[in-house]
């Protein structure tokens, strides 16, 4: 791990038993009240795909908007928001999945990607991956190839990455 | 109007008769997804912000995340996201404000900002005023001071700036 990651990982701080009892979540919130420690996430959020062709950067709702709207203005490309059902205007298409309790639903705008576009997607926190799969599928449905995921945190014991067809680039692992 | 602000505002799609009849809504996903306007738009959001203190910038979940995280950035200081009730670990700090039917409630976490923090809220649309003078409720509820709100558009007919009491700044204004 860089320095600049091991610097990024000291500012998540551990909440035990939320939300739920025997769940340790992962507090971005004292990382981005920091200041440069943004702006040093999203350059490492970036690196990977230094190089390689990105069309547009998606960001799921709301959180990955954080990560994901620098991310694509340090990739020189645009942003797309996936957001839950109702908040986008016009067409859109739509992607069920499922939560540990019943199911959920994103949706995207029909324009937002075109075929043949190559897109990343970029969330703060890899669990088990059944969002991230989701927003994959999204971009499939649109015609678009996802070149790589972007996330700030990865909970590996969780397993998510093996979710994702397309590679996993994660700042901070647990 | 600048004509950076002039290229910005070409990028926003009216859209009508949504979320109801009548009501003309300026979709900013264009602006989003065309390379390079975030950054300007993000750079004319923190120009009046020159050589004033800042010490946070809050955004208003969930595209205040959008444009808030990169104008904290530019502005070399943290960002802090006001929430809907339930998103935010640990103990925080909740204003109800009025909707055109019933009420609403938000949340910042209560250590986020400390008394004398001089704060700008930062958000994408200003029509009536109600979301962003709560967000003002809230910061000075934890004792910090707003020195300004940053908006990318400001819906001029809608009187929403009467309800502010520190400065507006807005990029696009219809």
């Amino acid at each position: 791990m860089s320095d600049r990651a091991a610097w990024l990982r000291s500012l998540v701080r551990d909440i035990p038993d939320y939300p739920v009892e025997g769940v340790l979540f992962r507090d971005i919130t004292p990382l981005l009240a920091e200041p440069g420690a943004l702006k040093a996430a999203t350059d490492l959020l970036a690196e990977p795909f230094a190089g390689q062709t990105v069309d547009r950067v998606v960001g799921i709702e709301a959180r990955g908007f954080i990560f994901g709207a620098p991310l694509a203005d340090a990739l020189g490309t645009g942003f797309v928001p996936i957001r839950k059902p109702g908040k986008l205007p016009g067409p859109v298409v739509s992607q069920v999945y499922e939560l540990e309790y019943g199911t959920d639903e994103m949706q995207v705008q029909a324009d937002a990607i075109e075929p043949g576009m190559h897109v990343v997607i970029a969330d703060d926190v890899l669990a088990t991956g059944g969002t991230l799969a989701a927003a994959g599928a999204l971009v499939e449905q649109c015609g678009g190839t996802v070149v790589g995921h972007a996330l700030l945190i990865e909970l590996t014991a969780l397993g998510g990455r093996a979710k994702l067809d397309a590679p996993l680039y994660s700042v901070i692992e647990y």
